[in-house]
C-alpha cells in the first residue's frame, strides 16, 4: 500500500551528478593512477614492505624523497585530470566542491583502501585538503594572497601550521610561545621565542603559520596572533621528528628564540589568532569523520569477503556467530554514522562558520569521535578475524599485517590530531547539557 | 564560502506538512488526552501506583477494567478528532500514513513519555496500530472483510493474532498445532488441535486468527494455514495468563481439542498461511524501533535535565564526566539511529512486500535491534544517573521507580516480541554475508 | 613434572570445617526451611505471584503481615538450629563468624537461587546480618547495650538506620537535619528538627539510630552526633513510603519535627556519629559483593542448564556461540571475583576498622562495583537466553518472569545501596591514583 | 572483632621464598643487565628506534645479528647467575620451577616494562622458557636427549617447531603435509612433503621438529607422527619470512619436498604426534597470560603516574573521572585475574597432564583469553592517556610511540598465537555447557 502521494516525503539517496563523479573518479584512478602504482615496484610503498620503503630511518625517520616524489607525481596527473582542487574556489581553479561532496568523496576513497590515489597515513589524496589555502584566502593580505596561495598552488611555497606545543594540552590558549614588537635594522616587526611540537609537513616546508601570545595572559582567547615564518629564519631550530606508531614521521619539534619577523608576516589581526586557528576545525574533524568511515567499511568488506572465502574445516568461517554478529555490530554503525556525517556535511554548506560552531558544533563532534573510533574497531576486528585462520590470504585481501597497516594505526592517529575522543566528548556534552549553545538558556533555568 | 550552486545537495529536513501534524497532534494531546489523564485520579495509572491500579491480581493478573475502559475513551476521542486511524487507508476512514510518517509520529510520540496518549506497555496510542485490519484487508474473502474489518473499526470483532508456540521457538515451521479437513454435520470444515502462548489481547478478543499445519511436515514453508477461529468455539481453552516483568498480563496460553471451524473460516489461501504471518512483519520491526528510539531519547532528555537541576554539594551533578560521557554516547547513538530508521521508512514506503524483504530487510533488522538495546540502555542510565543521589525528583521528574517502569521494561519486552536481539542479528549475517538478498550471488562465487 | 618441593606455596581450597559447615548448612534447609515454604502455598511468596502476594498495595505498598511473620519464623527456626546469629560474637549466642566464612555463606546461599532459606530483595537469611548489634556493641554505653542489644535479640526492640536525606547525596557531612541541646520539663537533652529518607525497616522500628548535625557547617566530618530515637516521639512522623522498582517497599520517609529526647539516647561520642555511621561499610560492601556474586553464578547456572536442555530444532541451544561466548565472559568473571572477595574478607579477618579503611578499601570497592555490575549482567543475559524461546521453562527454571524478579531488581537496587557505582570507581580511584592510601606519599611527588 | 580463632582459614600471600627470589632477580637485573643495555648505544634496541635497530629490513626482514647477539649475551649471563634454567629439572641444571612460581615470575618481570632482562616480543627472559628441552625430555630416546638436550643447553642445537600451515585452523588433525615409509640408499626412514607456515626462530634453528600425517584421513587424532628435521635436509626449503605488525619477523614459511630422514628421527611413537604438540600448551598458556598480566599492570602503573604528573592547565590530569575510570575497570580486572592465574597454577602443580586437561583445561583458557584481552585494552588505555596530551613525556615514562611498540603488539600477538580469543572461548564454553569436562554426565542428562 504505497503512502499517501498528499505527504510531504524526504530523499536520502545521493544526488545523481554526485554518483556520476564518483564514477568518473573510479575511471580516472584505475586508468592514470593505477598504472603508476603498479610501476617499478612501486608496490613496495603499499604492500607489506611499505613502512620501510617509506622511511628514512637514519635520517631522523622523515619520508624517503622517491616516496614523497611519487606522491607529488600523483598529484600533478589528478591536478591536469581536474580532480586535485575540487574543493577549492573556481578561482583558484576548483569546483568550489562543499562539504557535502567532499564528505561522500573521502567515504568513498577510503573505502577503496589503500593507495597512490588514497593514503591516510599522510592525507595524501587525488582529491586535495586546502585548509592553508583557505585559511589565507580568508584572513590574509592581498600580497599574502598573491604569495601564498598562488606560490603553494604554483608549488614554491609550502606551509606547515604551528599551533601544538608541548606542554599547553588541548588548550591553545595557554601557549608559552609569545612574540613582543620590536624594531630591528630600521624594520618595525615582532620577535618570537617559544618552541612547537607535532608540527606536520615541516621538513619539506618553506613557511610556518606560527602562533605566538603578543599580549594578555595564559588562558585569554584574545591576544594570540599568527605570523607567517620562513623555514630559514635565524633562531628557528627543528629540533628532532617524533617517531610514532605510523612511520615515517613528518613531526617536528622546533624551537625558535630570537626570530624576528618584520610586521608583514601578521596574518590577519593582531590578538585575534585564534580564531584563524580554529577556522577550518568543524571542516577538518568531519573530513576526518568520513575518512574513518570509509576505512571502517573497507574493514567491513574485506572481512566479509575473507570469512566467506575462507573454509577452515571444509565449513565457511562465516558461518560462525562468533564471527557474523561482531561485523553486523559494525556494520550496522556504519550505515547509521554515514547518515549522520552527510547530514551535518549538508547543514554546514548552508550556514556560516559562525553559525557551524552555535548550532552544529556537537553533531561535528559526534561524526568524528565514532567514526575515529568505529574505524579503531573495524580494524581490529578485521585482524582477528583473518587470523583466527593466520595465512598469506591477510595481505592478499588488502590487509598486509605489516609493521605500518595503516588500518590500524591512521585511524589511531585519528583518535588524536583533531581533538581526542575524550575532547569531543566533552564538547559534545557541553552542547547536550546546556553550557553551550541553542540549549543554554533553556537548561540554565532549571 | 557556500558550495557549488550547481552541485546536487540532499534534505534531511522533516517535510513541513509532517512537522506541521506533529504540532496538531501535540495540540490535541493537551487539550483532550492530558485533561481526561488529569481527572478521577486517573493518574494512578501512570505514576508510580499504575502496576498495582493496571492490574487485577486476584484474577490471573489481567488487566482491570476501568484501565482498560479509559483507554477505550481515549482512542474514541483521538478517532473522533481524527487521529487515530490515520495509517489507515482512506476507504476506512484513515488518511493512508506510511512508514515514513508513522515512525516519525513513533518517536514524536514516545519522547513524550508515558501517558494516556501513548503507552509501550501495551502498545495502546492516540494515532492507532492496524496490523489486523490491514491483513484481513489484503487476504481476506469480501465477506470476511466486511465482518473483521467493519466489525472491528465499530468495536464488535476483536482479534487475537495466533502464532507462538511453547517449544518451536522463532521458527514457527516448526509449528505442532495442525488442522485436519473433515466433515462435521454436514458442513465442510476443519478439526483443530494444539496449544498457543504469549497470545496478546486474547482476554478481551472475540477470535483467534490460528495458524495450524494442515499438510507438509516440520521446517517446511508451506502447509500452514489461517484460520478465524470464534472465541466460544468447543474446545477453545484460555489455560492461563502469564505473568511477566510488565504487569498486567495480557499474555494468554491456549489450548485447542478438536475445535472445529467452518471451511469459510479460512483466511487466504490453503497451506499459504505463513507469508499471512510475516506480512507485516517490517513495518512492526520498524515501528517497533521507532517507539524504542523515542524512549531512549525521553530518558536522555530526563537525564541532562536532572543532572543539570541536581547539585548535590552545591555543583551541577552534570559537570561529572561520569555523567557527561555515557549520555554524550547515547545521544550520539540517538542521532544516528533516527537518520536509519527515517531512510529505512523512506525506502520501504517506495517498495512492495517482496522488495522489502530481498532487499531491505538487514536494514530494518539493524533498526529493530540496536533501537531496542538503546532504549534500554538508555533507561538503564537514566535510572544510574537518578540514583547517584536518590530523590523524590525521581518520580517528579517522570522516571517514577515503581515496580513497573515502562522505561526499564518495555523495551526489554521489545527486545523479544519482533523477534530478539539474536534473531535480527542473524537476519543481517545473513544479507552481509551474502546468504540471503542482493549481494547473495556475488559473495557465493568467493 | 612436579615442581621443587622446597618451593613454597600457595592454597586456594576452602577450609575444610567451612565446606562442612555448608554442607550442614544444606542439609538444615533441605530439613527445616524447604517443608515451611512447601506448606500453605507458601510458594506464593516466591513464585511468580510474589510481589503482589508480599505487597499490601493498599496500605502504602508495605510488605503484608503473612510475609513477614513467615520471614520471622524462619529465622527463628534457623536460630534454634544455631545458624541464625552466627556472624555474632559467642557473647551473644554466636559464632564469631568472621568475615572470610560469612562472605562464602553469602555466595553459597545466593548461589541456591530464591527461597525462604534467603531472599535478597530484602536482606532475610537464615543466616542473619547483625550490623546494628554490632554497632551497639561497639559505640553504645552499658544500658543502651542492655536495652538495644539484648532487646533486639528477644525481638521487643527493632532499630531503623537514619542516615540518608533526600538531597545531600553520596556525602552525608552535607546533612540538613540537626539537633540543639535543650532542657525540656527539668531533663537535659536535645530537639531535633530535619528529615530522612529511604529509611529501610521503619514500619517495624522501635527505635531509629538518628543522625544529625549538632555542631559544624555543612561539609565538616566532626560535628554530626547519632540518637536512639523511638518510633512514638512527638514529632517523629512517617511521611510516606517510597515505591521502587523492588516492591514491597520498606523505604520509609520521614520527618522530625521538635523532637526531644533526653541525653541518654546519645549513641557514642557527641559530634563522632559519622565514624558510627561508617563502621560496617566495609563489611556491608563485602557481604553485598559477595551476594551479587551468588546470584550471578545462580543465573549463569540456570542458562546453562536451560541452553542445554532446550532443543529448539532438535539441536541443543547451547550449540550456538551467541549463547555460548556469553555466558564464557560472565563465568570467567565470577571465578575471578570469587577469588578477589575471598582474598578481601581473608585480609580484613586479620586488619583492625582503621587498617581496612587505609589499606583495602579499595579492595573492597572493587569486590562491591563489580559484583553488583555482574550481577545485574548475568540476570540480564539469563532472561535473553531464556527469551530467545519464550516459554514455561522459564519459571519451572526458577528465573520467573514476573514482575518482582530477584534476579533483576535485587542486584539493580545494589548498585545503589551501599554507594553507587560511580561512588565505588571514584573511592578506587583515589587509591589507585594516591589521592588517599599506601601510595599517597609516593604519587604525590611526582 | 577478630573472627572465631577456631575457623579454618585461608592464605593469599605470596611464600616468602618466592618473595625473596624475586628480590634477588631485581638486584641480578640491576646490577648485572642494566649495565650491559646502558653500554654502546644498546638503548636503541628498547627506545623509539627499536624496530629499525632489530630489524634488517633488506634481508627477509629477519632480526639483525648484533640485535640477536646481545640477547645471547644476556641469556648467558643470566645462566651464569643461575637464573636461566631455573624453569628446568635439577638433572639438566635447573630449579624445577613450577608452574606457581613460573607464573609469579613472568608477572614480575613483565611488569617492570620493557628491557634486556625480558621482551615480550620475540619471549626473550633471563628465567627461560624451555618447551623444547621438556618436550625432548618426556617423549625422545636416549640417544635423542643426549643430542637434542645436551646440544640444546650447549648451543649447538637449536630447535624450531613445526606444526601450523597456511590452511588448516587451529585444527591440527586437518594437516595437509604428510610422510611415507620408505627406504633410501638402503636406510630405512621416511619421505616428506607439505609446508609449514608461521614457523618461529627458524633463521637460527639446526632442526625442525616437524609434525606429519603417516596415516589416518583429515580429522583423525591418530596418524601424526613427529619428526627431526635437519636444518640442511635435502628439499628443505624456507620460503620466505612473513612480515607482521611486530618486526622483525622470524616467522618463516616452509615447503618439504621428498624430504628424506631416518627412521631415528622420529618422535615418540609413530601416529601419537598429537599429543607431543599439546602437551605444554596449557603451560604455554598460563605462561603467556601471566606475561599479558604484567604488562597491563606495567600500562596501568605508567598510566597513573603519568595521569598525577601531567598537570595541563595546572590541575592534573588524573582529577578527570574520564581518566579516572577506565584506569579503575583495568586496575580491578588485574587484581582479580592475578589471582585466578595464581590458582590455576598452584592447582596445575599438583596435577598430572591428564587431570589438566580434563579438570583444569577451561580455567586455563580463561586466564589466557582475559590476560591477553585485558593486555591490549590496557595499552590502548594508556596511549589514549599519554596522548591527551601529546608529548615527550610519552617516550620518557616508557611508553615509546614507536612503530614497534611492545606494549600494543605483543600482546596483539599473543591474541593469536596460542589459540586465538575465540578459540579460548570455544574451548570455555565446551567445559561450561558440559560437552567436556567434569559436567559432561550430569549435564547431558538435562
Amino acid at each position: 500500500m504505497p503512502p499517501n502521494p498528499d505527504h510531504g516525503r524526504m530523499n536520502f539517496a545521493l544526488p545523481p551528478d554526485l554518483v556520476s563523479y564518483l564514477s568518473d573518479l573510479d575511471t580516472f584512478i584505475a586508468q592514470k593512477i593505477a598504472p603508476l602504482q603498479a610501476r617499478d615496484d612501486n608496490e613496495r610503498f603499499f604492500d607489506h614492505r611499505r613502512e620501510h620503503s617509506r622511511t628514512n630511518w637514519d635520517a631522523g625517520g622523515l619520508p624517503r624523497d622517491d616516496w614523497e616524489d611519487l606522491l607529488s607525481q600523483s598529484r600533478e596527473i589528478a591536478d591536469e585530470a581536474g580532480f586535485y582542487r575540487f574543493c577549492l574556489p573556481t578561482e583558484y581553479g576548483g569546483q568550489n566542491g562543499g562539504n557535502l561532496w567532499m564528505a561522500v568523496i573521502r567515504i568513498h576513497l577510503a573505502k577503496k583502501g589503500l593507495g597512490l590515489f588514497n593514503d591516510l597515513q599522510n592525507e595524501h589524496s587525488v582529491v586535495g585538503n586546502f585548509s592553508d589555502v583557505l585559511m589565507v584566502r580568508e584572513f590574509g593580505s592581498p600580497e599574502q594572497k598573491e604569495e601564498f596561495i598562488k606560490g603553494r598552488l604554483e608549488g614554491n611555497r609550502v606551509l606547515a601550521f604551528g599551533l601544538t606545543e608541548p606542554s599547553h594540552g588541548s588548550d591553545a590558549t595557554h601557549m608559552f610561545t609569545h612574540a613582543e614588537k620590536t624594531t630591528r635594522d630600521g624594520v618595525q616587526g615582532w620577535v618570537i621565542n617559544g618552541g612547537k611540537m607535532w608540527i606536520s609537513g615541516m621538513h619539506r616546508a618553506t613557511h610556518c603559520i606560527l602562533f605566538a601570545r603578543t599580549h594578555g595572559k595564559p588562558g585569554d582567547a584574545i591576544g594570540i596572533t599568527a605570523f607567517f615564518v620562513p623555514r630559514d629564519a635565524k633562531g628557528f631550530v627543528i629540533e628532532s621528528y617524533e617517531w610514532t606508531f605510523n612511520m615515517p614521521t613528518d613531526h617536528a619539534t622546533l624551537t625558535f628564540t630570537d626570530v624576528f619577523v618584520p610586521h608583514s608576516a601578521v596574518l590577519g589581526q593582531i590578538g585575534h589568532g585564534l580564531p584563524i586557528a580554529q577556522t577550518f576545525v568543524h571542516e577538518n574533524r568531519l573530513r576526518q569523520a568520513a575518512s574513518s568511515l570509509g576505512a571502517a567499511m573497507y574493514c567491513i568488506e574485506e572481512s566479509i569477503k575473507y570469512a566467506r572465502k575462507r573454509k577452515p574445516f571444509g565449513e565457511e568461517l562465516s558461518t560462525n556467530q562468533a564471527i557474523q554478529f561482531p561485523i553486523v555490530e559494525l556494520s550496522t554503525q556504519a550505515e547509521m554514522l554515514r547518515l549522520l556525517i552527510l547530514k551535518t556535511a549538508t547543514e554546514m554548506d548552508g550556514m556560516t562558520q559562525k553559525e557551524i560552531e552555535r548550532d552544529l558544533g556537537d553533531k561535528v563532534s559526534m561524526c568524528n569521535f565514532w567514526g575515529n573510533r568505529l574505524c579503531t574497531q573495524a580494524a581490529d576486528r578485521a585482524i582477528q578475524i583473518h587470523d583466527l585462520n593466520t595465512s598469506t590470504d591477510i595481505i592478499v585481501s588488502g590487509i598486509p599485517l605489516s609493521s605500518d597497516s595503516p588500518l590500524l594505526t591512521s585511524p589511531g592517529r585519528y583518535r588524536i590530531t583533531e581533538g581526542s575522543e575524550e575532547i569531543q566528548q566533552r564538547k559534545i556534552a557541553a552542547y547536550l547539557f546546556g553550557y553551550v549553545g541553542p540549549r543554554k538558556a533553556e537548561l540554565s533555568k532549571l
